[in-house]
Formats: C-alpha cells, structure tokens, sequence
C-alpha cells in the first residue's frame, strides 16, 4: 500500500528549511530592534536547542513551560521542545499569579523558559514551583539580570554551547506535542494535550484556501498570542506553506502594529478585535500616514470574540481587505469554521457582504460540527433555530489532560462546546450564546448575547449583561444588568422601550438593574458566573 | 488526547453533503444531454449503490472495476465503493485491449462497471474475464442492449431497487481505497493500492493555496481522467472543500470543452496539454466566439506532459488565467509538486514568469523530495545539478499491489520515481528526463528531453528522440532520430550546425538518423524502450 510516514511536527520545519530556506521570520524583539533571520536559521537554532534539552536530561513526554511574547525564540521553542518528542506547555502570562502557579504544577513542567517582562513574576513564583529545575531568561548573556531565581540559565548561553547537527526523531504520531491550559470562567484551568498528529492535520485545514489561505506569498503578522491556542495554529501553518511570519513581541499598541504591517508589507493579520480598535485609533490620531496606500492587508482573521460590523466595513473599504470571522477553541486546535466565501456570493453588495461576513463562518473539512436541542436531537441548518454546537473530529480534544473534568465525549464522540449557535443552509454558523448562559423560559431558549448586544446598541449603555434567573411560572426568565456611560442618564422602563422593537416580544428581560461595574475573568471575559451568584435571590416584579 | 477519528473518505462525501448540499455537479454524459445534480444527491446516490454492492455480496477489500469516463456515475463509484470498504479499481480504457484483460484479471474485480462507449470491448473480453460476477452497464432501463454480455445488468435499475440509507462503516484509515495500474513502457502494468489515509491527506494537499488552491468558489472541469490517478485527487478534493464539478464525459474535444467552460463559467479546469491545444485550434477556427469574456478560467493545472511556453503565455494574455504547472505520478497519488509562485515573484514581467512557470513547480509539504547522483548522494538545489528524483511521504506508494517488481524503496524509505531533473534555490523542480533515458557520457549526464526539444524547434523536425549508443571510450554517446515533416528535407549537417549553438559542446548528439515514423505506447507515449532495441548494434561514426 502507502507509505507509513508518520505526521510529525519536525517534517514542517524541515520542509520549511528544504524549501523556504531564505524566507524571513521577522521579529520585534522584547528589547525593542527588530530581529531578522530566516526558515533555514530557525531550523539550525531549534536543533541547538534540542541539543541543549537533551543535556538538560529532557525526555520524551517531558514538558517545558513557556511565559513569552511572539518571538523567533518562542517559534525555537514550538519546534525545538516538540521536535525532540518533549510537550511544549504555553502558559498564558495574562492569568492570575494563582493560576499560573497552578498550571505550572499541574503540568509538571521541568523547565520554564521565560522573557524578561516576566522576571518579577517568576521571581514570584519561583518557590512554589518545585517541580521546575531550571529557569530559562529568553536573553543573551549581556541581558542577564541579577536575580534570587534558583537555576537561573541563559536561552542564548544555552544554544552557543550546542551542535547544528540534530537527527529528529521519528515517532508515532499520536504522541504529545504541546499542552494549552483552558481559562474556564469556573473552576480550575483544565489542559489540551495537543498530538503531533492533530497539529499537522490542523496545519493542513488552515493553508486550504477555505482554512485561512495560507500560502507562500503571504507576508503573515500573528499578533494573536502563542500561548493562546498554539496561536492558532500560525507557526505551524506558516512552515507547511513556507509563509513569512512577522511576529510583535509584547508590543501590540496600534502604533507598533501599524509599522509593522507597514514594514514587512504584511498581506495577513490574524488578531482580536481590540487590537484592531487601537490601530484604527492610532490612524485616525496621527497626521502624515498614508494608510491606504503603506498598508497591504489582504485578509484578517479575528476570532476571540465578535468583531463589530463597522470594523469589517472599514478593513474593506479602506484597505479592501476581507475579514476572516473564525471560530473555535483551545480544545479544537482551535480552528472549527472559517468565514469564506462561497461561489454565490461573488459580487455581493458590501452591506451583504458584511453581514455575511459578521456570521462565525463556514464549517471547515475534518470538522464533524451538529446543533442539538436540549433532549440530543439534531436541529434544522435553517439559520433560526439555536443549539448547542457538538463537534467531532481529529483535532478536537478527547478530553482533558489528567482526565480532569471527567468524560467530554458522549457515547457516539461528539464534544459539546458549550456554545450555542444557528446553521444556515449554506453551512455558516452564528454563535447566539454560551449553554450556560442560555436563557430556558418556558422550553424555549432565549439568546443572552443577542440581548446584550441589543442594550449595547443604546447610547447611554457602556456593557450589558443577561442573565436567567428564577421564575415560577416560566422557570427562568431574562434580567438585563447594566453599566451606564458616565454621566449618562437611563431609566428602566426606557431602555425597555428601546428594547422592545428589536427583539421577540417573549425575549423582553421582565427587568433592568443598574451597576457601576460587571465582573470580568484574568482574560477579560465577562463573569456571568459571578452574576448569576449575586442575582441568585433576585425576585424579578409580578405583572 | 486528541479525538482518534480516522480519515475516511466517506467523510469527504458527508462533509460535502451536510454544508455544501445544493452546491452542483454537472456532466455531459455519455448520451449527450447535459445532467445536473447536488452533493446532497451524490450522497443519497452513492448509498444507493453501497447497498446495492452489498447484496451483490461485495465486501471490505473487494476489487470492483470501471471503464468510465468522467460522469456522474464514475463519480458515485468513487465514494460508494470505497465509501462501504471495497476498493475501486479504475480501468483505463485506452490501454490495449490485452493489457485490460490482464489487468482486470490480475486485480481480480469482482463486478466491473462501463460506458456504453466501452460495450464492444467488453463483449469481446467478458469471456477471458472468469472472475468478473457482473458486468454493469451506466445506464438506465431504456439504453440496455440486446447483448451477450453474461450477467449484464443495468445500473439505474440497481440503483432503483435500494434504500437511501446506508451507514458508512468505520474502519481503519490505513484499509485501501482504490487502485490504479500504470502503464509503464515495459512490461506488465503493475498496481498501486492507494489507502483512505493517503487520499484524504492528498485531498488536505490540493485544497492548500500552495497545492491547486482549490476551495468552494470554484467551479471545475476535470477534464484528466477518473481513470488516471484518481482524476489527479480531484473527486476527493472538490468534495473536501464542496467546489462545483463539471465532467465532460467523452467529448474531449475544443468545442465541448469551450462549451462547458462558458456555459459552467469555470474558474479552474484539469488536462494534459493535448487538450488545449484542441480548445485553442477551436477558437481560432470558429467566429462568432467570445473567448476574452465568455471563458472566465482564473487558473488551470496542466501535467502529464510539459506544456509549451506559448500556451502557458497564450493563457495569461487571452484569459488573465495562470497555468500552474505540476508533476507526479499515479505512484504519488498523484501529487508532489505545484507551480504556485512566492512572495518574491509578485510584478514579475510577464516573461519571466512564463519561464518560472514552466518548471514543474515547487515540492509541497507531505512530499520529501531530494535529488541525487549515481551513487545515492544528495545534489544542490542550484538548478543545474540534475539528478534521479527519490521521493518520500504518507501518500506516495511503498510498494506494488500483490508486490509486483519486488521492493520499490531504499533502506530509508526512498522511492526512486524514474524521473531526472534539477532543484533550484527556491524549490522549483524541473525534469529533464526520465532515469532510464538519461544518457550517460564519460561519468555525466546528458538529458535526451533537452536535446529533443531543441531538435523539435528546428521547422523541418516533426519529431524527434535521443537515445544513449555504447561508445567505446565515452560508454554512451547521444544518438538523435528524427521524422521529418512532410515534404520537407533536412539533413544530418544541417540539423547538428542548427543544434550546435542550442546545447553544451560535449551533448552535440553524435550522428543523426531519419525515420518515417518513431514507436509509441497506447498512451501515447514514445517508447524509447524499442528504439533502444532497435538501434542496440547501431555503430556511431567514429571522428
């Protein structure tokens, strides 16, 4: 039959550096400069790191934390730690000290290799990892800080000490190859141990050209961090298709972004919305930049969260660049929908386009995506009725790492996201909710996103939230939570009349409280959960 | 870990059905009339035939053959069969009818499906077919002959009698799929037995933008063969990403293919260069035609053979469409490079490009390629170097079906493809013979291709081949024979001065011969084997 080649992570890098040996990695580094060097230098330097591990005692299975921007370091890494068969374990340097903490032992990471925005905290955190044996500060030597860190060691120290020569080794392909911990809004984080197998088949769905459209001409700026979700799978995708990556460091404000897209002729962003908020306002802020004509953006990917119409709109009409809405999560590699267009759309007005474009997208190949009411039964692909999305596939977790949480598969595979959502006829998905979050009044399930978008839309509001809370008769029922812009002025049965034209009539919350703040998570996510425990007694009025 | 879903391709077929349901697929059939359908009725279709395969008591890793052009129906054998654990096995019917029944026999199909273009032959081979059960004929009740075909039996009615309902098994991806016998210069054909795995990773290769960049907004006419390597991925492909498929049947000629570009307004087509030359020679012989306007081609692949210059350029000037050039072989399912250009390339002029793009195009991730001389050792990528081509990799042959021709891969896993040619530093490959016929002067090597194509251009040579001589101190020295166009005269001198400045001094070939015709295959392609046989005691002058 076929040849038995197993899908292993060392193939891209070294495809990348056969075949793309002189294409650039550019980035701006932790210090500030820019750093330039090319495929066939990243495979050199990740096999020296390899070297380096080896001595260190690391292992197959072994896993090696990292607390670092998106730099050709942190790329090293990606390659050098999975390529030698060890799990590179990427800890979001966003969460609580706590939480860290927490992942770092849980992981049972051996080494922490660590930039230097994060001394103080390593610092910190130090003796309560005890499972760590070593420090590593993504530096040179003249860099090195005077520091209590136990087993404190120099990256480049490390890496000059080694040999280029480097024999990858050859495994099966279902062994572990990195490790992402998943910011719950409850409870402890939980890890996604990623395979060699899942990451090479995940790389392969975002270079179709109905993935991201990955490819050799493009210039790419990952802004999107690598500790989140293998920065969506960017630094594999890249060397698959030998695609120049242009990475920002800790430096993502809209003025360092806007030279970098500028410099390196970037012709694919892939980001949150916020970022995009500061680079549109860093644009419109700044005399003398030529922003139509210094910026080449093609395409966008933003996914995290929803991007705002009016954010698509302006990418196209003043950069004709489309906007990619993506959705997924860390415990699907993340890549679960891509907002392509089909054949029919060609030469849609702009306003369609948009609107078509705000959906979450189009269900990629190797995902096995349904919507199911509340008894399992798959829901109509009609655009209307709402459910929750299960997924199937090769790249989605099977469950969590040291089993916690327990099973996340039912009898037939499927892993419930806890997102709720619509399929339309044409395969684009629309996420209405969290299952959570979803309001059940009387066997029917009212939307809390599209509630809360809704009340946004009011200029008095600065955030809303929804939540369900108890009623007698309709078992839960909406409660619109809200924080008024300053100064502004907004009564209840206002807002409600606001309301009342935008949404069913059944949808209408029963009431409105006013907060000056809502809690939010490490990572900026609202906390309904908090909510809901501060609203448990609430008693929404009797008509 | 992650999900262990295998890779199946009856998830390609699901795939397309579920989120591209009501995308097209079109076929001028064997009849003439034009038939139209959805994915949606390709999959009820081909569970219609899963079970009616399996009340013929067809099972897992039962061979069925066809003899089918590209329709609708071929189509439905592809994901039926393979889809409930057969293997389809397609038949090339162009091979002599000998070479058919050898075939056929030694893959030992137990059902064989045809054309009714195809009835003849298979009248004439059913008796030396003893382990055929049923011959099928892609019709329906009203086109049945009267026929002495034993157990002739009608495939609409097959069809007909059977439930749309049919679970697709799970099994392990490694099962084989399919089959397809090349047809070498010497010898027997010999069988490559492609796997599930290996064709959904091909597919997951030609969706890439740096494989065909095939995805949702095309429509394609596959205008290769089904029967040739799996119609070059593309049923498996289109499915993947839910492109429109459009299938020519038998009329391959300019006009029918003008006819359904224009009429399907195709964006992206498949064919050898033969094809198009017969589509130009319609243009320019018809008025009346709109080419500029009604042909809306963006890009095409051609392989096979080596596309002249002039029809890449003639694409790019009268269509704006880019030829991407691409190599490979029925052994590599067939893919292993793709003439996609680099960032670099962008604003090339228009002539260099023509001359980039008519190399074989850049090796793509999943493909190991490495050239290398005589003794095994690996050659520079400085596009001059040329040596045999070994490839490596998840969908490229280990060996042949029931191990015709022994072990076909070196002690690391190399498989030697046959073919010469050099690599340049950006990765392009281009092939400048086939090994065996590759002359081979005093310890170099002398390509019998390049000497060729510089016979071909002088205006009297209707065509030419090189074949290597001994010689007594050089072991092989080039030995040129040529057929002359009719009614023109050429001779020896004349054609060596014309040679002279086209080629390296030590290549100039040593004599030249004339002759009336050369020996081709039934594929048509020039068997240099016989010529060799031929010209085994030819004396070359000496000086």
């Amino acid at each position: 039959l076929m040849q038995n080649r197993p899908l292993l992570i060392s193939s891209l890098l070294e495809h990348a550096a056969a075949f793309h040996g002189d294409t650039e990695i550019v980035t701006r580094t932790v210090e500030g400069p820019i750093h330039r060097y090319t495929y066939a230098a990243l495979a050199r330097r990740s096999k020296r790191l390899a070297n380096a591990l080896t001595r260190l005692g690391v292992t197959s299975g072994t896993r090696i934390g990292t607390l670092a921007w998106n730099t050709h370091r942190h790329l090293e890494l990606y390659f050098g730690v999975s390529g030698m068969g060890a799990v590179l374990h990427t800890v979001n340097p966003r969460l609580f000290a706590e939480q860290i903490e927490y992942i770092v032992n849980h992981a049972e990471d051996q080494y922490l290799f660590f930039d230097s925005s994060f001394l103080d905290l390593v610092e910190r955190l130090a003796p309560s990892l005890p499972k760590v044996k070593g420090f590593i500060l993504l530096a040179d030597r003249a860099r090195m800080p005077a520091s209590g860190i136990p087993n404190l060691l120099c990256y480049e120290d490390l890496l000059a000490g080694e040999s280029e020569a480097f024999d990858w080794p050859s495994f099966d392909e279902n062994t572990a190859s990195s490790l992402c911990y998943t910011s719950g809004t409850t409870g402890n984080p939980k890890g996604v141990l990623y395979s060699h197998r899942s990451t090479v088949l995940h790389s392969f769905a975002i270079c179709q050209r109905d993935g991201f459209n990955l490819g050799a001409e493009d210039s790419v700026l990952v802004v999107v961090p690598l500790f989140h979700a293998n920065g969506w799978g960017m630094p594999y995708g890249a060397a698959m298709c030998g695609a120049k990556l242009v990475f920002p460091g800790p430096a993502m404000d809209g003025k360092s972004i806007y030279e970098l897209l500028r410099d390196e002729q970037c012709s694919f962003s892939l980001a949150v919305p916020t970022v995009w908020l500061g680079f549109f306002q860093y644009i419109d802020g700044t005399s003398g930049l030529q922003p139509a004509t210094e910026i080449k953006l093609e395409r966008l990917v933003i996914g995290g969260s929803a991007a705002p119409q009016a954010m698509i709109r302006r990418f196209a009409e003043q950069f004709g660049a489309y906007v990619l809405h993506a959705w997924g999560m860390t415990e699907m590699s993340p890549l679960g929908t891509s907002g392509r267009p089909l054949r029919k759309h060609a030469g849609l007005p702009l306003d369609q386009r948009i609107a078509l474009q705000s959906k979450q997208g189009r269900v990629i190949y190797g995902v096995e995506l349904k919507i199911t009411d509340d008894s399992g039964a798959e829901l109509p692909h009609d655009g209307i009725a709402f459910g929750d999305i299960k997924v199937r596939g090769p790249w989605i977790a099977a469950g969590y790492f040291r089993s916690e949480g327990g099973a996340v598969m039912d009898a037939d595979g499927w892993f419930a996201t806890g997102d709720v959502g619509t399929l339309d006829g044409d395969g684009y998905l629309q996420i209405t909710d969290r299952s959570k979050d979803v309001i059940k009044s009387g066997g029917e399930w009212i939307s809390s996103i599209d509630l809360e978008n809704a009340a946004i839309g009011h200029p008095a509001v600065q955030e809303a939230a929804v939540i369900g809370v108890h009623h007698d008769k309709w078992q839960e029922r909406p409660l619109l939570i809200v924080v008024r812009k300053p100064d502004a002025t907004l009564d209840r049965d206002t807002l409600l009349e606001y309301l009342r034209p935008l949404v069913a009539k059944w949808w209408l919350p029963d009431d409105v409280v006013f907060v000056t703040e809502l809690p939010h998570t490490a990572t900026g996510k609202l906390q309904k959960s908090k909510l809901r425990e501060q609203f448990k007694e609430y008693r929404l009025p009797t008509d």
